[in-house]
């Protein structure tokens, strides 16, 4: 079977392929990159399915617009003000089945073959693929504690003339690490002169453990005039309520939004209704507050004892920025002592030691650090935290 | 903004800017391709979403495998096995966001910039431009009441060399045409005499009013050898359960369905895992027989009143194939007595009348004729039905 040429510039994801071996009785999972189903507010979401069902059975189980169920809509519209961005009426978003179809959406409606991008080295890997598939040349940007180096993305905007710049600001995935204020506004100006589009993807912004970080671009955009005509913003309620119900969505410029309407006619029709009619029944109800303060608090005690044991465990041989929210601890191995410094090499001792983590490596889009590598500290419990902690440094 | 140059392939659907007309009060619509709301099973809907809540409620709501909730696959495998295909494994179909998600998935793996695909002639217009919106040339094969014309699709085949030919055979959409058991056969003798991928998209083989229509392509293809391995086959809860779980799915050979995985993996990760659970749960308890027999029952009595009727109501200005199932009567106009023959000027007058329909021209990918329309008998009730076509005799 002759296949289409846009699969060859992609393969399945090696983490699905690490995954395999997390099976193994008793290991210690840091490599997930998803939320703790324990925190998982299952009452509160059977609450709101029943009543989806009861007030609006037709609606909830017939087809619906592409666009997005409008209670919906206009739910997460509410829900973006309490974040700070007020101005965002419903329809100047779209629903889409999971913010990863929010991405497929921007690559179907803006990448061509050849065209570059430019994401953050290191970056969410599905994003590299997607954006891959679509026949896009991905380029690596680099980071820091504070986010993408700003001036350095300059450079690169200015020598490639990118369709878009990808950016994951908040708790970025899987460096942990924050843009500052500075950077942010900074940004959305480079938006402006080169007119380039931005797309901030924020599934974490909500998972602060102390001061709230700063305002999203989205957010920001008001203060930096034109720049709100550049930037696509990607939200989801998988990190913070739950994956399962695959709700994120698009917030973007009048004529990408029609666009990415039109393409995702032609997606999968429209997002499940059934998940969209919960989840607007959820966020009416008002649970979001205490949904948020609960794992705010537990993913908080976990980073803290992650980074605890970090420091005592496994001392100089490691550095790290301690992340102020969001699921993810990016390491980097230093080799001091003569200890092991390729991530990959440790990835396979650290399972035969009954602990789990994603090596750095396939998170670059180019050049890639082999001395980094992620831990999730959100699915283990404190106690299993400081044990997989004290495996790693077996291992190490 | 730049948009990807894929998207000056296709343009929103027509029927979308028809359906914004449908809020006139006292219209009486044929114009949908949905089921009646008033149909859902909302109390076994309900039931067995709590059931998934209750009996597994991280999986209902956590991120879950590309493939499918396995549960689903497996009740889905069975579902197959009692409609004449038994030998479908779980693992040889994966759970799509509605079918339409496995169109999508099909043009991402198959299709390119200038490969040419066969389409019925008339067929599903969500096909023609999902397939467009990845570069695909769509070619018509001409049909009639029994299905496409076969020895016309070989010639089209052989002249052509497509990527891959898409039928819908049972209860085509808009056609309401079924292809017959020796058309059948000929069309996989087809895909592996010219080694050709053929996909058999059957959302509503299922709907059958009376006997039941010839076993789908995918159980004949144990009849011809070698045509399993060029056959793809996508099934739908949408028109026999619920549009709103956006629950479809894949059958096909090992090779497309691994890539088919890897496209989904960067389209929407996975279906959503409380829709799949749901849809489990439901299969599991039992219900869908019941459901189907009502189904079928109630399309029939509205199938067998709009055809009563619009012989009545139309008489030689009209020319149609009474459909054995589905949603659709597919008219052509005839002109005798001087009568409107362009359904598009009809479309209009009808609607001021007080009925809607769509005119055929959006559903042919080349060559359209203007003298056909799509009636839809699915979500009006007998005395409607009966009242809507005496508006269009009005009308024309």
């Amino acid at each position: 079977m002759q296949f289409a040429d846009r699969l060859n510039n992609v393969e399945t994801s090696a983490i699905r392929e690490l995954f395999k071996l997390l099976g193994k009785p008793g290991i210690i999972s840091f490599a997930g990159g998803f939320p703790d189903s324990a925190m998982f507010d299952v009452d509160g979401i059977r609450a709101a399915s029943n009543a989806a069902l009861a007030e609006e059975p037709g609606a909830a189980l017939q087809y619906g617009a592409t666009e997005g169920y409008q209670p919906l809509r206009e739910q997460l519209a509410a829900f973006m003000a309490s974040k700070g961005a007020p101005d965002v009426a419903p329809d100047q978003l779209i629903v889409t089945t999971g913010s990863q179809q929010a991405l497929d959406l921007l690559g179907k409606t803006m990448i061509g073959p050849g065209d570059k991008v430019i994401v953050e080295g290191p970056t969410f890997l599905a994003t590299i693929q997607c954006f891959r598939l679509y026949g896009a040349e991905v380029i690596s940007a680099p980071i820091d504690g504070d986010g993408v180096q700003v001036d350095a993305l300059e450079q690169l905007i200015a020598e490639h003339r990118p369709k878009l710049v990808y950016l994951i600001p908040t708790f970025g995935n899987p460096s942990g690490a924050t843009l500052s204020l500075a950077r942010r506004k900074k940004v959305l100006e480079l938006a402006v002169k080169y007119q380039t589009l931005v797309v901030e993807d924020d599934p974490y912004g909500d998972l602060y453990f102390g001061e709230a970080p700063p305002p999203s671009l989205l957010a920001l955009s008001s203060e930096v005039p034109g720049s709100r005509a550049l930037l696509a913003h990607c939200g989801s309620l998988s990190k913070v309520l739950s994956p399962g119900l695959r709700i994120g969505w698009l917030i973007a410029p009048p004529e990408l939004l029609a666009k990415a309407v039109m393409c995702k006619q032609f997606s999968d029709a429209h997002t499940s209704t059934f998940a969209q009619a919960t989840a607007a029944q959820y966020l009416k109800a008002g649970r979001m507050p205490a949904t948020l303060a609960n794992v705010r608090k537990v993913y908080a005690e976990r980073a803290q004892a992650m980074c605890d044991a970090l420091r005592k465990e496994l001392g100089d041989a490691v550095e790290f920025v301690q992340p102020k929210g969001g699921l993810f601890v990016w390491l980097r191995l230093t080799g001091a002592g003569g200890k092991v410094a390729d991530a990959n090499v440790l990835a396979k001792s650290a399972i035969e030691k009954g602990v789990a983590f994603v090596p750095g490596t396939p998170f670059f889009a180019q050049n890639p650090d082999h001395a980094t590598l992620r831990l999730s500290f959100a699915t283990a419990d404190v106690d299993k935290i400081r044990e997989g902690v004290a495996r790693l440094a077996q291992a190490l």
